[in-house]
């Protein structure tokens, strides 16, 4: 039966199976991974034998076995003696999902910015455990192979190019990036990509470009905390649309709102949202562009943490839905391949134009030996599979931190399972009070991101955003455990 | 009594004989460029033989020839057999320099953008003689070199302090700007410096850290465009100051607008000036710091081309009289080392902590490995030594160009004469449409910036700033030909 499962699991990936260049064993255990992630196969069954698995699915014993040693290695299986592979037994007693919050009051004017200041601070201490961090541990990008890219392209680049890709952006790099969105399906016309100093710079060009001062924006609640920073420091209102923690945006609440208020924009994440980690169905997106698109309202896409995602095919975007150049596409290379480098675009649809002029009023360009490292990264330098490798690392690193909160954290905590990113979003006892709990932990020498942060109307006081991007410890395990005894003493 | 000129000009700059690492002969020989640049020596103009200037300064006659030979290098001077060296006659017919402008409206809503587009969009033709460029050639930089440093400041850089360096910028980089300062006579307070993406960034949060929408702000008549394209995009009205083409921005007029108008911050170049080359003497710096204090209007100092200086001694700032943090400054290495490589950089008095906090809402933060690679360069790839050459080579094409517009412009042409930068300002015959002169250059392959693009009030239509910042050769020479031509149709 557990071989039909994973049968019928493959059925609907063949894709997968053939079309990169993995070798057969580490597709089979991503596959088994996956499985596992999912439920299908639970922690503390057995996994099929080797005989069966390698008679099941046509591929040969040792490559069963090798694809087995992977995901001992990975974490998600153990060996018994004479008994074969079980799934691990990390959380016996796991925690719920939250719920969908509910709506809130209908415009508002947001000034989170010196909270969220107070909480990026304390970030500055490197001895700090950094649950509280938006970045996942530099460790895991191949930054010295970026690093030969660096110095080769530099070094290789005509001085007139330096000063030609200031305006324009880095010729290969839109090459590269046009080349991705094919493969993924959504055909760019030339010259709707612009290059950005991070997906930050191209998020607040996209706003401005769309909105004056006193407008509505709908926003995600809880939404990331720079949206409402962007939305305070451009004096634009915030309209708060639930967020699902699996699902996404509530299209009902959104449609309600649009038919009701002159709403400007619409700013979503739709894959792996921060700080819920929900990703839509390719049917929703549907839904979300239609939606948009009869009243004429931009989408503003933040796609930052698509490629981070733990599912066997990548999600598509919203834009790929896009008919008439209402939707900009924001991405950046800082949280999967480049951080620190700068480097983010949008494909700006119907709306380039404006925003490559904003861009040349405001930063100029980016910076372009940055831009030209990560062209050559790119063709060179091996990135789908750094992408995969970082997947793996973030997915088990995911598992050690839900099965250390299900050890350490009050048994009422509900906890989000995104299939995908570095965040897990903890909805603690409504006795307790985030912003104390930030305080005392920091005091402890940990670091987290307080429910208030997200919301333009400070909700969410009980909940926590906590970072699994770093690899885990003892000293990881310690702070959850450190966090379990003042979760109970509120 | 041309030796007695020279001694008396040596009294004026002892602290530059003795103070850097210059050769004795590279000495000497900037003096008397110095007295050739100030017409102290005129075209024509025999100077000091050999014997005579090495009796004169107690140098020995081969430092004296070693500083001709350079001179003439130079183009600066020529040798006349069995006569000696003489001063070039290069502008025979020397242009004269334009005249202040008059007082325009008020204040005025800014709207010059799509205008200045349309030149920009102008210069992406690589086969164009690009005096409308806003660049110096970038041939004129260390690129290599500074490929170097990148390479090896990249790979040595530990993969934490990429992260850390995003929120207070490069310690290194830091440092070493807080050191180039203290040289310069100006302390700064740690933490008053925030590294940006170029000079461009800091002036947009520069303003945004002191504006909101609707605010009056003191600019400059003539401006640079970029200037009025920020005051466009934050929606700020102009006053328009005017600027003397030698002496700077006209402190009269701009006392009476602080005394009549509620003018919320005021944006100076107060050393060569973008377009007219006017550089302040310390006596107007400190008057204009005085003034602004007085009715508590912060100064944003653009300095950009401080480095740029043709004078023996560099130029001091503004801020250098700062004594309460009025004053932001912001300059960038686009313009003297490093162009797109976007570090710039605004010491931002009391306001630092505000521009920082708007820098991480926009653009979080420059490309860490260009502020690594430049800090090593600062500190090792010889930056002094650099600027030196630089300075000598625009000195070199500014008398090309000069020469050239006096050979081929019409006699009531008028010029400035900056000492320093790579910008000149022409002021035509009151019958030349600038515009219109434009597009003709253009359809020839010339390109050049119209006066219109410097005014919120569209004023200076039969004026053009002209870019001498790429060497010197026949297609120049043949460029001005034809512009002459076209001047002389109007």
């Amino acid at each position: 039966m557990k071989a039909e499962r994973l049968v019928k699991y493959r059925r609907i990936s063949p894709a997968h199976l053939n079309q990169d260049k993995m070798k057969r064993y580490e597709k089979f255990a991503d596959e088994v991974a996956e499985l596992i992630r999912r439920g299908v196969l639970a922690p503390g069954e057995k996994v099929p034998s080797v005989r069966h698995a390698s008679r099941t699915y046509g591929i040969s014993p040792s490559t069963v076995f090798q694809a087995y040693y992977l995901l001992e290695d990975r974490g998600l299986i153990v060996a018994r003696a004479r008994s074969g592979y079980f799934v691990r037994e990390h959380a016996q007693r796991p925690l719920h999902e939250p719920e969908i919050a509910r709506r809130q009051a209908e415009t508002t004017d947001v000034d989170v910015s010196e909270l969220v200041f107070s909480v990026l601070d304390s970030l500055k201490d490197p001895d700090t455990v950094p649950f509280g961090s938006a970045f996942p541990s530099p460790d895991l990008f191949p930054l010295p192979r970026l690093a030969r890219s660096m110095a080769q392209s530099i070094r290789d680049m005509p001085a007139q190019e330096i000063i030609a890709d200031m305006t324009g952006g880095n010729g290969h790099l839109r090459r590269q990036l046009a080349l991705r969105y094919m493969v993924s399906g959504v055909m760019l016309p030339p010259g709707e990509l612009v290059i950005t100093n991070g997906a930050m710079e191209a998020l607040n060009l996209c706003l401005q470009a769309v909105t004056s001062p006193g407008d509505l924006v709908a926003i995600e609640a809880p939404a990331f905390y720079a949206t409402l920073q962007v939305l305070e420091r451009l004096k634009l209102k915030a309209v708060e649309i639930p967020v699902h923690p699996r699902e996404g945006m509530d299209l009902e609440a959104l449609a309600d709102s649009l038919a009701r208020l002159p709403i400007k924009a619409c700013w979503c994440m739709s894959n792996l949202q921060n700080p819920l980690g929900a990703s839509m169905s390719e049917d929703r997106k549907r839904a979300l562009y239609e939606l948009l698109h009869t009243h004429q309202v931009p989408l503003i896409e933040d796609d930052v943490y698509a490629e981070l995602y733990f599912d066997n095919q990548p999600p598509k975007p919203v834009k790929s839905f896009d008919r008439d150049g209402l939707v900009m596409h924001c991405s950046s290379f800082s949280k999967c391949l480049a951080p620190g480098y700068r480097v983010g675009w949008v494909a700006g649809g119907r709306f380039a134009e404006r925003i490559g002029r904003l861009k040349l009023m405001t930063t100029i360009s980016p910076s372009v030996p940055a831009q030209a490292a990560i062209a050559d990264y790119l063709q060179h330098g091996g990135y789908d599979r750094h992408l995969r490798k970082l997947r793996h690392a973030l997915e088990a690193q995911q598992d050690a931190m839900l099965a250390s909160a299900a050890r350490h954290f009050p048994a009422s905590t509900r906890v989000t399972r995104p299939s995908g990113g570095y965040f897990l979003w903890f909805e603690f006892p409504e006795t307790v009070d985030s912003l104390q709990l930030f305080q005392q932990a920091l005091a402890q020498g940990i670091s987290l991101a307080p429910g208030p942060i997200f919301s333009a109307t400070r909700r969410f006081a009980n909940c926590a955003r906590l970072n699994y991007g770093y690899p885990w410890n003892t000293r990881s395990e310690q702070a959850m455990e450190l966090l379990g005894r003042m979760l109970r003493s509120f």
